[in-house]
């Protein structure tokens, strides 16, 4: 297997982009990338994408996005793992490069999903659990989570309180990314006295939709205009579980995330305590809990209090949401999985600015499609 | 690059299965394919759809066929190139095997098109058209295929009777294949007859919808049960062209055609005149000549003569649609480009019963998404 590197990345800011349309936002992010790299072509475009074919009617981005980039023919698919899209594009980017199928290719992600009627939105996000054993009978994917959170709270003697830590954490984050949708940050009382979405999930454990892309630009390291920025992509696995969640033995573990982790780490010889930073897929409180768990750096039942005691802060023992996450920096579905490796990349680069975790070697991304259905774990490691 | 085999094949009959889900469809194509292969277990399945997310609000195939293959955790994501997502969905699946990210591969193409009211799915498919450009406009698939077929006609003097021989010889390589949509043959006065869609384009210039799923095991040929039966996946290339036709210089020639059918074959160091048969695109009639135009088969204008002459014939200088092709074997739109390649398999391995071409060695095939705007091209080579 060829070795792949992250050559460039490019990302847009999280939030309303109501005059820019997904080929807008998508070659932003492309042409971003490309310039961070260094290069006037690619020699193909993989996209990440949830919604467009559900919430616009455009399926057929490939030649959409490539096209507007630079009437450039080329290589171009649309991949879709529902939320996990952004993670699994970057994976089909690399494999490609890995194969020898190309030399220097962009994944992006993008997703629009201001402007789209609520009902709509919730609809399509649905389209992520099972159909016909979930969403027929009324779950919305709030609604799945909050399931998961009201378990997590009876099997482990847990508080509702025990989760505002990772909202706190995410949204302080966020308050120093200029990309980020919410920055305002999130005090202890904002979090008490929002609103319940539902119970015991309220406004703050849940993360924003936006409009959104973020891309990067693989290839060989030896292909780099700056060695010295170059970051290696070590490990990528992708895993899949059950669709529903009540097809699995134990809603609360999260073995697609555990497998893939696992595979992720092994690939590149690494261990746990090797990791940096770990970009996860904190899409609610609930979900950032059970990924420390299932990855295997908290024990069960124990990741809030690892949060609590600063575990996850940027000078904790291990990091998370650095740019404040999906649930601050905004969870543009498709794209989500595609900031965590810009961010990643940034932290290894030490360009991280104000966000920066002190001297990162390894990091850890993971993004997650449905209720832990299908998970992409990579580990990006700074150039030796 | 590792090389890549075709170990396995499986299909469903094209029709109207309403009583079977999109998972029992893809499953019974793995299935088939698995047993075909002599293998208990995959590494990975990759899915290949365009409409489930969009006329059926399910997205996320991916853990909902691998576990309903057989519970078991393992890669899976969705590929979408509109009606080319079923060549993309091999080429990704190759990619991931001569990467060596993974030893034995399903890709499957699913599609389940029918008991969707006829304005729902028209929008749905339209959604492989520029929305912005074409659709807004009010053009459906159908539309603008007519206008290609109308700017054929002017441009090369052409009849619409000279488009017959497409659908005559499709429909009759149909009869024999019992997986086929549409066995009933076509006559030149049924093709003459039968009502207009949009002028100039008929009824029999269209390929019927339809369910189905095709599948094929991916690997390397080491792993073959049957050395006999090893067909090796000797080319492969995907390349887009703009979305919209309005923004071609030239919208009777299909750039992407013509660049994807050279790659593949360049990496296969084959000829055009080492084809043996050629399972290409017939979504109309029109698509079916400018295929054969592109791909370089035959020059610019003379496909429809090439076709009248017997070229296109199982005994032909280049046989195509040899199972009855999209035009009557049916067009499961995400499927049909791994019904070719099933088609192409059982064609080299000799086991093609009625509907074998003389002892073929090599055999191409081509999906198309949208107007030529996505082209995934296979080259087959029968084992040595």
């Amino acid at each position: 297997m060829r070795n792949v590197s992250i050559l460039g990345i490019g990302q847009t800011p999280v939030g309303k982009h109501e005059h820019l349309s997904l080929a807008d936002l998508a070659t932003a992010a492309c042409r971003a990338a490309m310039a961070d790299a260094g290069v006037d072509d690619v020699d193909a475009i993989f996209v990440g994408n949830m919604l467009s074919s559900e919430v616009t009617g455009q399926s057929h981005l490939g030649p959409l996005i490539s096209a507007a980039l630079d009437d450039g023919r080329r290589e171009s698919v649309t991949v879709n793992a529902a939320c996990g899209s952004g993670g699994a594009v970057v994976r089909q980017a690399a494999l490609a490069v890995a194969a020898g199928a190309a030399d220097v290719v962009l994944a992006v992600g993008v997703e629009k999903m201001t402007g789209i009627p609520g009902d709509a939105l919730t609809r399509a996000l649905a389209s992520a659990a099972d159909i016909g054993l979930e969403v027929a009978h009324g779950a919305t994917f709030v609604a799945l989570n909050a399931l998961l959170m009201q378990r997590y709270l009876y099997e482990y003697n847990a508080l509702r309180l025990d989760f505002a830590v990772f909202a706190e954490v995410a949204h302080q984050n966020a308050v120093s990314n200029p990309n980020a949708r919410l920055r305002d940050g999130c005090s202890r009382e904002a979090y008490l006295t929002s609103r319940m979405l539902a119970e015991p999930l309220g406004l703050y454990d849940a993360s924003p939709v936006g409009d959104g892309a973020a891309a990067v630009v693989l290839g060989n390291r030896r292909l780099a205009r700056c060695q010295d920025k170059v970051v290696d992509l070590v490990g990528s696995a992708c895993v899949t579980d059950t669709l529903s969640l009540q097809d699995r033995d134990d809603p609360l573990w999260l073995e697609a995330v555990a497998e893939s982790t696992h595979a992720a780490l092994d690939q590149a010889d690494l261990r746990h305590a090797d990791v940096d930073l770990f970009e996860l897929h904190d899409a609610f409180t609930i979900v950032a809990a059970l990924s420390l768990e299932a990855s295997g750096f908290t024990p069960r039942g124990t990741a809030v209090r690892f949060a609590r005691e600063h575990g996850i802060h940027r000078h904790g023992a291990l990091p998370i949401s650095t740019f404040g996450g999906l649930k601050a920096r905004g969870h543009p579905v498709g794209a989500s999985g595609v900031y965590q490796i810009v961010e990643a990349t940034l932290q290894l680069r030490g360009e991280a600015g104000p966000n920066q975790v002190p001297s990162p070697s390894v990091a850890m991304t993971q993004s997650i499609g449905g209720s832990g259905a299908t998970a992409v774990t990579h580990a990006l490691m700074r150039s030796a």
